[in-house]
């Protein structure tokens, strides 16, 4: 571990800098129901209430959702909204192969970094992965879990203020370790449940013709399923390699396959 | 563990010098009970039990509570209240990132420190965090539950007295831990359970005009709801985001979320 | 661990070669059902999404089925039909005698090289033994675990696309590891279960005489079983050691022992 | 570990002069009950049996009880009044953050040096802290476990004999780890759960006027209660802080908190 | 582990020569029964398939039986009789005290020079051992566990081949374990179950005189019992020791009180 | 355990020479019931079976019975019975504080030592303790346990012949772990259990006069209880203390206690 970690001090390069926010909104921001709205307004109200609360100097707010819901979209969505001076996420993407030493090292380095400055942002994505947790035992970092069990109750120096945003598709476990208590607000991010949302979804896109159109809501608009806007866009890019004419078969062919589609 | 323990000690700042107590009641402490009172006084008997006890110069106390309840802030409170010559908070805020060796070590001289003086009051702060302690498996640090077991009760050498008050939030963890039967007195930090004990506690801090005062009574004085007042501030500072008009209904709103208000 | 990490690191042959793809494909690819057919056609669906797609760089499919099925000569049979300048099989052979660590290691470096080709084809071969799966326990490698999960999501940047292709026996574990939801697709690779299905089989690889063939259609046309190519192989070999009036006998008596023959 | 146990090494003051015993019986002992006087006569007979004995040349009895009933104390006494010409303490309080291995080298070397002299007699202070027991596991420390066991049925060398008192409060455990087999006898240290000796321990102490005594008496004397001799200790020293009106009022209100006092 | 690992380096005499393999076989292979001939037979069987067969490099055949059966007997002789220019024994009484790490080194250093030859058989004796299998847990490694899952399925390199023959007592634990699907065929190593078979192994050894044999037969012929050929050989042994007249006497109280020997 | 394991290098006096012997049987082996001669006769029976036998040259018995009923005295007993030229005490209290490592090489230095010598004896005591068996858990050392798994199995090489005699007091640990199957031997070693028992071992100690012996026989001699011989020795050393009078009563007070005398 301890050469390991040498290793690691070499390329800490585990901060994102605020043009790396956009690689995580790639394909946009559909807003595929007014739910989507919602979770954007409570972002903006956390944002105002963090430059001018005086009671409250640290602010945190934790998006839960399936896998694929589009959680890590819309908390960098809501960042970059609040155009604070300081911004870093937290990625376990960029700390693979980190032992939880050093994972729990780098974590500790953003929030120090953040205590810096005035205004900070925060993102903590996939809690579940920054604990290496794995549902059979179940396993986590320990080390991890307490790291950030205190960073997220600890206030920042006098006069800084912090809004942290953390994402995770395992509530309950999130639950369980007794994380939730410092959370502000818990908001839900909602998978897609009905046709009509399809339509909003692919509408938003412009992906399909008028005719793919208006035959797609023929044959979903009153149906029922369960995706993620992430499975969704996979399967928009799979039936495009169809033939035209079989497209809209194929789209739907893959909306039962993953999405469990049904009257 | 070993390089790191090294790191450690070159920075060993895990004292709090009596200055910092204050931070721990950054919004001071709000009568808005009799229950915070009788906490209150029970703390300034055992300070002075501690001063003129002749057979039990160690003298030892534990505030439980839920999260968010206040323990921190009244714990700092009576501590400041003993004006004892040596006073320092042993807190898990200041040991992030410790291995248990370390985190025993800094705990230890804490209670070294504080033997070498006449008169010491210890806050031993969230037991459980101290401990690593994960609600799942459980998990927790055996080797720092050793060293608090026997620190909680080791007597100060001859001529010497020790206040210890310590905090959870995990009464039934502490029991279970056999931790329970050191202390001399357990002492319940109570949630906000009544509408009207809200009104106090808004009263207390002054953020609300007459008229807001009195429309808020009308609403809430004879319901029911269960919060900490580290949330409850928390709820105050969100509602004073909303325009002056809507203040009372986003309150009431964030108390019905988050409290649980209820008739 | 450590002195380990060092003498593989000096021969960290873990890659394989173009050619060396072939060599798991070595008594070929028998086109005993139909469902064998549609198993490459959806492989060559996604490589075309691959290749096209804008809004999905990272395209993941799992082959799962029993063991001994033929999951590692389709997985390489599709990689191969891709024909991407970069392929490479991330397999628990190459890895023998790896501590977790190395092996995290190993894993990650086929993808950073995957990384850095336009179009890439990666094969990870038996996720279960990657992991150190053991039934009793049950245990496996969390370190692995997390590098596989973050890699299985991970995109590439920008203007790379990446096909991968991932095999398993032991479907169940890979679902209940969360492992499951970053597939765009599972693929069942199915055993063969009909007797005209093994004749189907041995006369694809024209291992019997006429005269043997129709002796055995009579025998078993109509009967059911259940066994994977790899362990049907053998069992043609073994027969192949009787003499020729036996041959017939032998297999039978083998596709009882092994695939339970029966009516 | 490694390191750590050097620094140990360096200052080994893990024993405890004859003078020290003095210390654990701080208070005094107070014969609250003929039950304590059989104690110390039980223990009076095994110092013979050691000194006479020609088969048994190690005799070693196991003092057990409810946490602050007084165990240490009268294990000291017993020590002290062997007036053997070596003894020593074997207390958790002076191994407080000595890893497994220094633990268990110290208790080994504790009973070298007994058995250099011709009659030694060693107390083996609270067996469940020494082995790191944490009821939650339940954890303990196999190795000092081991240690114990061994050193517990060890005969001294030819011409050698040694007394060994041990103490715990952990009962159940000490007779599940397969530690009571060796003990000659065990002898129980009892709670107080009279209100006449109650009235018979402030009498020994003298703590209170004779007027408070025959108050108190009228209020606790046919009453019921469990409550260790320390516990009781602090329980007075509490009602010292009361205004002399008041103290029996304050003593019974924590009798009755701490000791559960009732008809 | 590291250092131990060096010094077992020094000594790598875990290789066993042809010679060797008669050790194994010190009392020669009696055949009691029937079901012995098949054993050797199938040995036989799987020789040739390894000889002669193109598309099955790897033949690998597990025999299983109670402990004292006579596996590792079998197994040798069956080894023997390939006469393959390569033969090697892994057998964990040649790996007594190893590490993990170092016992998975050796087995893997049999398998490598296994493939160096164009023809090889390698023993795998006591699968269990060699996996420091303990019942209760249950425990293994895991580290070798993984060895020997990929070494039991890894081809030779093209051109060569390799017979692997391995032994257990713990059928269950190889099922459960995932190891069983890798064999080709699983062989059964009966235990002695009748009187007349016993009768046929003390018959094949001429341990009694004729006298001896036809009263021996009167009194167990039909009798039923479960006794281990190794185990028959104690019990015989033991009954040399009798006087002549009581030898048969002492013989039968023996297979009662070991073999369960009853009507 | 590196830096440990040097240090106990330096002194590596685990073994015992043959004079040592005598001290296991300390107060000698009193005869107090047939059942311990017949203990010896199967005692001397494998020393022969070891002497005179062609096809098994190591013979393997274990003494099993409750803790304190004399199987350590025992088995040296026969051990010294035996007269071999080597003869070596495997016993865990020349092993107080080793590592598992340590241990387990300790063991093994042991046998290999005794293979050198034609005709060799070793007694391996205590078999739960070289294990560090705890019954919570349970725990023990897979290490150690695996070592004398292999070494009870082992042969020794051509030309030596070897008698091993194990003890326990956890019999039912020792089938659970599988070490059961490989003794030929399993000897009970009975607890004294009838009061005309306790007459027969204190007349064979003549620890009482003629008058005591009477009235003794009186009061207990169709009683039963339950103790060991060792535990019985402590009694009657216990009784010794009292005054003449005094001793019959004291005596039987203890066996009450310790051995549960009733009618
Ligand atoms: N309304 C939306 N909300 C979120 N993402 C959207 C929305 N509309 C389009 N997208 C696109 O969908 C994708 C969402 O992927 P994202 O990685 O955020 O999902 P996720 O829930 O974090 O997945 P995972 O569970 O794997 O972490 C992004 O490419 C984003 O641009
Ligand atoms: N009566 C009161 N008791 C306690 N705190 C009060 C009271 N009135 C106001 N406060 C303020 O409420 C906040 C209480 O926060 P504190 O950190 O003490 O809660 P806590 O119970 O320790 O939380 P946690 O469970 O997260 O450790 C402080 O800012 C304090 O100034
Ligand atoms: N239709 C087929 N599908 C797969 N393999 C086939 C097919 N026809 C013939 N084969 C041959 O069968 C063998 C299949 O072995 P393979 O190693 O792929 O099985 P597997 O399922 O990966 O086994 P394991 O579960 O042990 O990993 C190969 O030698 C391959 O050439
Ligand atoms: N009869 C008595 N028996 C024991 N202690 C007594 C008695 N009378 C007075 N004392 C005093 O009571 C105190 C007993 O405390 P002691 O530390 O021995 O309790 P303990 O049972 O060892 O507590 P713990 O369970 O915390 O180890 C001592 O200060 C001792 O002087
Ligand atoms: N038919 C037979 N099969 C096997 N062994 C036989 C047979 N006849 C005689 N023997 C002898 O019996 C002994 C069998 O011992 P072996 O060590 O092979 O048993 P095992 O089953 O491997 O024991 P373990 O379970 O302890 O590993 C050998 O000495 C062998 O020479
Ligand atoms: N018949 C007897 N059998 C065994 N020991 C006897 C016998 N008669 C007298 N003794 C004496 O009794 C004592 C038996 O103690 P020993 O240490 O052998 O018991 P043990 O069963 O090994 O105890 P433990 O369970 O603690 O290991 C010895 O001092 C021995 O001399
Ligand atoms: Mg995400
Ligand atoms: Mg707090
Ligand atoms: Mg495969
Ligand atoms: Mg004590
Ligand atoms: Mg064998
Ligand atoms: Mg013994």
């Amino acid at each position: 571990d301890f050469m390991y970690a040498l290793e690691n001090d070499i390329k800490p390069a585990f901060g994102v800098s605020s043009e790396d926010f956009e690689l995580f909104i790639r394909n946009g921001i559909v807003l595929w129901s007014e739910k989507i709205q919602e979770v954007l307004e409570e972002g903006k109200l956390r944002i105002n209430q963090t430059i001018k609360s005086e009671m409250t100097p640290l602010v945190t707010i934790l998006l839960e959702g399936k896998a694929n819901s589009g959680k890590t979209a819309l908390a960098a969505k809501i960042a970059m909204e609040s155009e604070f001076p300081f911004m870093k996420f937290c990625s376990p993407q960029s700390m693979i192969g980190y032992s939880e030493l050093a994972k729990a090292e780098a974590i500790k380095k953003v929030f120090n970094d953040a205590y810096k400055s005035e205004l900070s942002c925060v993102v903590v994505d996939e809690i579940e992965s920054l604990l290496d947790y794995a549902p059979i035992g179940p396993r986590f970092s320990n080390f991890v879990l307490q790291t950030l069990k205190i960073l997220f109750k600890k206030l920042p120096p006098k006069g800084r203020k912090l809004l942290l945003i953390a994402t995770t598709s395992e509530q309950e476990l999130v639950k369980d370790l007794g994380l939730y208590q410092s959370f502000s607000k818990v908001i839900h991010v909602p998978n897609i449940t009905r046709g009509s949302e399809v339509m909003a979804f692919v509408e938003g896109l412009g992906c399909f013709s008028n005719g793919e159109m208006s035959r797609l809501s023929n044959l979903i608009n009153h149906k029922f399923l369960s995706i993620g806007v992430k499975s969704l866009l996979d399967t928009i890019e799979l039936s495009n390699q169809a033939t035209d004419a079989l497209r809209i078969d194929k789209f739907i062919d893959a909306l039962e396959d993953i999405g469990g589609l049904h009257d």
